[in-house]
């Protein structure tokens, strides 16, 4: 993913989010832990997913997180938003992709590919329906 | 606490357990964060609790904390194993106040006092059944 | 703590933050876990600290969390920002004391009392300097 | 990494270590986190690299991660003992590559890759010793 020129570009990305680092997210070093960069992720991810499921009245779909991998680019500070930013880059039948970067301070930190399994609420695979299709092809990776 | 010296002894404690501080519960002092210390504080309450629970057949009893105050005496440090110590020094009709502390390398690091409640299957205050009781009074504090 | 009603009422608490919980703040129960709402109370009392540190120009003193007491008053939910409360309630020679409470939807979540030691950049426990007193003074609880 | 039926197989790696899941690094869903997961291969990796930098007198080397990908197989529960398997599957000029598996109860949790950059003292990027590329050679994955 670091190899890809837009990835870098908060332009990129049609979904984002400010976090606020916490005291705790720094690790020995004085700098934010890659765990902590991982829990900043999986609440982008996690915010994303949870306006996605206000598309199904009644039901709660699940997303389950399979594959999720980061690049570390450059070392994120406490304190300092940073900016979360959001784009889906493939969409299968029952699973999809997410793009996903960390900019602190107009550098990228980070990024983040994670493979996102949707699952019916009795937790099997379940097929992407129409709304949440075309809720992520409307979020896909721009340029 | 910190006044009473039984509470730095730590053979005042008639129950214990060794945790393993983690990479990630240093902050950026490079002492174990605060936070991280009451988390392996809650760990320990957690699992007495639960060596309690399998006292109640059937129903799975909750334990609240209700209240939880910690002394730091002195840094923690990454690596090195813990000893947590456990006592119980209260005991009320619905609710009873656990001592604990935590010990490295000699050293008393962090005192707790804490007050769990006791609670039914279905979510309220409960009376502390006898068999719970004969536990906890087992577990005093000595000396 | 809990039994003074101003410790309930935001007004009593002249700085005040708003601090947004993770998913990953929730435990097995689904509500935020009782370590994640230290970890809350913490981030309140460092930006607050890091605050009065731009009083010292050039050195960097540090502030010392020796003791932190927490009444857990009701559950924590994810998603919904927590309004973080604080005030002054004792000022001593080289520490003083911090009431906090946290509250969300309108509901007071906690209360914490924190015991902060000041120190030197070499180390060791320091006279509260004038600046610092002052600013401390400012934020009394109030009612 | 997850099509590599090796990957799954504990016997393949050279080094291992048991790790206890704390209660709080359950989610909502009471099952272990992805993201309290990810601390567990930090931790793993942090304690492969800290005996590593025994081999370095005097000095103290930092090994930097700079990338992590993480295969979430199945779910992790508390509480229960996780052995972290650990195998070095690529060593370079400056970096290496492990091969990472957390096994809890005879299951393949997860499986992690990760890329280290071995740092001077100074910071920068530096050449593998051959003391250290000998001791990642001798925990080459095996099969």
């Amino acid at each position: 993913m670091k190899d890809d020129p837009r990835r870098r570009d908060p332009a990129a990305y049609p979904w984002q989010l400010e976090l606020a680092p916490r005291y705790g997210d720094m690790d020995a070093n004085g700098h934010l832990n890659n765990v902590a960069i991982a829990q900043l992720f999986e609440e982008t991810r996690v915010q994303f997913n949870w306006q996605s499921a206000q598309l199904f009245a009644g039901s709660r779909p699940r997303f389950l997180a399979a594959h999720v991998a980061i690049d570390y680019l450059a070392e994120g500070r406490y304190p300092g938003a940073v900016t979360m930013a959001l784009a889906v880059n493939h969409i299968g039948n029952s699973s999809f992709r997410m793009a996903k970067a960390a900019f602190q301070g107009g550098t990228c930190i980070a990024l983040c590919d994670s493979v996102l399994v949707f699952r019916s609420p009795e937790g099997g695979p379940a097929t992407i329906p129409p709304a949440l299709r075309e809720r992520l092809e409307a979020h896909r990776l721009r340029g």
